[in-house]
């Protein structure tokens, strides 16, 4: 079954292929009475739009977007809100030649598999082109994050095996003035230089973004399926080319003893509950406590390199294959906004619950 | 909200506080016609259950196991499956002087603030103990599986800072004589000996779960939110203390460049459609490619440690807290069987999903 | 695919047979700290129970309950309510004649096709037994419901031909007097002596049950699909018998004019916003006014008539079959808590929905 | 919270205003590799459309629908397959005066209410434009249901207190060749009087659609909350203007016998299980047994009469309002499509679900 929905109140409902007339994304679920800001939008979707750099893929999109409904004034009416986005610039000619192959670590086989029918022109649904469409939602979601006092914010922490130090707090400017997105700037041009590198070598490579949000109460989640560190790792799992989340502490915490990795709560000065370490990520028993959410998630090299790779044709016949479309030699400096776009529909929806708890 | 149900087509939903009455899941969504062995679901819940050996928990749960519904004459009906599971040995005393602390690193806190009133008897429902629910259903699941060919295995593969070098596919057997659930001789008996260590210092210990899935066709899963990792990633970090995901090269591969990473595919003998190498850990497009599914989870150190605590009391004062109740030093033996039973819920929901794809 | 769940917000999922161990339902979503009046629930189901009166079935079901979870110091923890009735007084062996026979009108037939496998003793799961987990669950949706005002109240308007006049509030008492649930006394006993002329030929009879819900604010409800009338009618024919769902001027106002039918709207004393007329029963567009909610359901003559039928069996040839089980003459008077106990569940959770309206 | 998702397993999630820049629907769920075909989704929508005749509204939408995605060479891929409909002949001045008054009988003030804002242009999203979406998705749904050997044909039965005495069925011809939809042509043609009538004197009147569902198999549906007369009905009164739904002998079997209104099963020549009468209207325990569904829905006369009424204003003063857009004079005849096309959307989704109760 296709299922293009994402959320449970705060809800997306995505459409579109890569090389058809366009994409677009459904926001039902927002309050009534938000007002829009459609440049903060569009900002956000620069930031994960192709061609930003010589770092990204060629692919010049400039992710025109039109609200068909949903707004009257500048606000939300409570109705749905249809964000459409046009496709200009596809050039399906490049993907004549993988019509009847299946590229390696690619969708072409799967798809195939599932539906017997494959849209092979840019990938079609499969395409990263989708991912406008989180971003763009994700905004509208940040935005009535923002009025609850909640901030999210991510960077680039790994390119390759190039990785920051320390992880902390980092202003917008700081992330945005790197190409990659990384706000160690002795890092940033180390993973800048790599990814050309890789790049030249018609090869590609990938990261780890790191992602902290600020600003959140105590008591927003679920306790059992549902945790919020569940809803985070099934939202940053459903990013395309995205291969691991972990919180806190993390796959390095499971080598922590319990009195290492417990975090011990105190009371501060302004009578705030607060924990001296922060090994949970701001999240005890699936349910935030009022510390920074903080967790990774890795991206895998892009699939598609220029090299020569073999393979099969969708005759299962042994084949080769040389990928010549526009491809990024790295998603994570473009995925930093998806990933915050997908933690902000995820904690808009966490915020609509919590106000289900009580009477 | 409190949300307690699990799953789209193959659902549970489930029920019951630590030193309550009892515990149960619902099972609804299961096809009618599956016999259904009751012996195999009491010998998945005798991998979970506390007291299997000095590594875990003296708490002694027989786990005895009543199906109330929706099973004839041995098969299923396609009517709700309940399983109700008595509680029996409740020492709900050991928390008595729990009741107005926050334990650090517990739900204690977060649970109080979500919904203004906390069942302190055994942490209520944030208790392990309603994870014998899920591997109760996580039986029927993979009994329905079994019937597909699909069978799911997972392992101890680190404890503390002791891993083991290769993962590969092990018996049952080889996985079940280990008391720490290393197929890894040697590796288990270090295991072993760090666990008890742990234990007489009063303090706990994380570590990493090995999973895979085999037998699995190509074509399972959903193209974009609903990613079959995605879904896999949730149903893991929806498991108390689970801290992360990663499947195939996960964050590893991460530093890999897409040339070392893709999978290139060939046709083998029979002429089925595999991979060299499996760095997509069977997973291409968030839909299966027919090899088999790999992942791995990681658990946090026990946040009950027996060590004194600083921490704040309800009223929101300093206080300190020694823990006394009966507590695993390490869960992650324990916790083996709950990560093949929630993975095969989610591959039995994908299963279902699958008869929809197509005319 | 069985699907046992009722409610997007406040739901309930429900379990076992007519002659099985017991039935039981979960109420997932109830918020926490409601205070839970056990007699209450007792009440309600002994309104529904069997055996209150030579007009109903003598099935003689106690209906003790068991609250088994979710409840602390009589106070909602968040946590899901699993409330279970054991079944005491099946007779199953009532039911072996009819284990190769398909009633007329009944669901022996088509549970066979649907899931190739029947609970033939006591209806299974198609028994109306089930609905005492309704009676339950909606007496716990009344208790939050009457916190915020709202009181529901369902009475017999009609069974055969035999109508009451003039549909109008009537007191619990004025309603519980009546065997038949009909608070017009004379028209009471005229129906009675029906049922009971019915049951004396071994027939059965159906009827009207009138509902009407006060002290509802404007604005709860849904613009397009999920329109408040859509989910009350959906709750409606989704208990057994039930046949048909009118609200307002229904059937009957579809021949009226739109200057007759239209409900003009006024301010009164309080300066609260009345119509003067009540034709769109409370309803305008999907959402409540704040006018009393007002609709009649239809309920089918009983199946199970004591008089002998033609029919086929499970081999598909002809048969006769007499059936000679416990069965109502009229289910009308024992429906009345349960349309009482769906339009309660479908309210509460309405009443958690319109939390998530505007910022 | 707002709701624009209809349907389980094949979907729909609606947007867009009246007045805006066009209405669209998203179709998710539909099996990969149905042929669609673009004019049969036209007719439909040319049924619908206003201007028709005299007895419509004069707005004159000629209603070209885009399909931006999900076809791949007249087949659906898998992918979601939205389809937009631009707004062109929108007079949003003629809604000017009704922006600060509150229709009888209309959306305003309820919306005003759950919102504290309202699109007054056109009604916005409580305007019954939306349901062209409904008819382009239901067409798509009866192609699918067609494959599958299921037809659906509703018509008007009633307008007024102008009946027709017999319901059977009819053909595509018969029905479409009567402006009001009803197939006897006497007294379609008094309908049609009745109704211009009400046009001459400023006033609006309403009527019953019966409808037929024939093709079916047994064993559709589910046996608790989601009976397909539930389902059925939740679609239905989901209708704008509906106020009834009544299946099988409905409100008037209410008044009959079991002995009458049961369905004697037999077996005819070919082997095919049938009964005698249909008073069930081919449901039983909430699923098809293979007869023909039979549904009858009322619909209010519209509320947007010509002549003077009074009301009150967003101040709650009181007020008069004279309504001068264009509408009909009577709903039902282009309400006919709609109903197919809930229903279509109902069986649809069932159809996928049967696929899911067996091994």
């Amino acid at each position: 079954m296709s299922f293009n929905t994402f959320g449970r109140f705060f809800r997306i409902t995505t459409y579109g292929e890569s090389h058809g007339l366009g994409i677009g994304v459904i926001i039902d679920g927002c309050p009534a009475g938000l007002m829009i800001d459609e440049e903060a939008i569009l900002h956000e979707m620069g930031r994960r739009r192709p061609g930003q750099s010589k770092l990204s893929t060629e692919r010049n999109e400039p992710d025109r977007l039109q609200i068909t409904s949903g707004i009257l004034d500048g606000k939300t009416t409570g109705a749905p809100i249809n964000i459409f986005i046009k496709n200009k610039n596809a050039r399906s000619k490049d993907y004549d030649k993988l019509k009847n192959v299946y590229r390696p670590s690619h969708a072409d086989y799967t798809y195939s598999m599932k539906y017997g029918i494959r849209d092979h022109r840019g990938g079609g649904r499969s395409s990263a082109r989708e991912t406008a469409c989180r971003v763009a939602a994700g905004s509208v979601a940040k935005q009535f994050l923002a009025l609850n006092g909640i901030a999210i914010q991510a960077y680039t922490s790994k390119i390759g095996n190039i990785s920051m130090n320390r992880l902390s707090d980092y202003s917008p400017e700081e992330i945005e003035k790197s190409n990659v997105r990384c706000p160690d700037v002795e890092v940033s041009s180390q993973m800048e230089a790599y990814i050309l590198k890789c790049k030249e070598e018609g090869d590609t490579c990938g990261g780890v973004i790191h992602c902290r949000i600020n600003g959140i109460a105590a008591g927003l989640g679920s306790p059992l399926y549902d945790k919020i560190e569940a809803r985070l790792a099934f939202a940053m799992l459903g990013i395309n080319a995205c291969s691991g989340f972990e919180y806190g502490s993390g796959f390095d915490g499971a080598s922590k003893k319990g009195s290492e990795n417990n975090d011990v709560f105190y009371t501060d000065e302004n009578n705030n509950i607060r924990t001296v370490s922060n090994n949970s990520g701001g999240i005890q028993g699936g349910l935030t406590n009022g510390m920074p959410i903080l967790f990774n998630t890795s991206f895998k090299p892009v699939s598609s390199i220029k090299k020569k790779q073999r393979t099969i044709d969708s005759a299962h016949k042994s084949a080769e294959v040389q990928i010549s479309g526009r491809h990024d030699p790295c998603v994570v400096p473009r995925a930093v906004p998806i990933v915050e776009a997908m933690a902000a529909l995820v904690l808009a929806d966490f915020l609509l619950a919590r106000r289900l708890d009580t009477l």
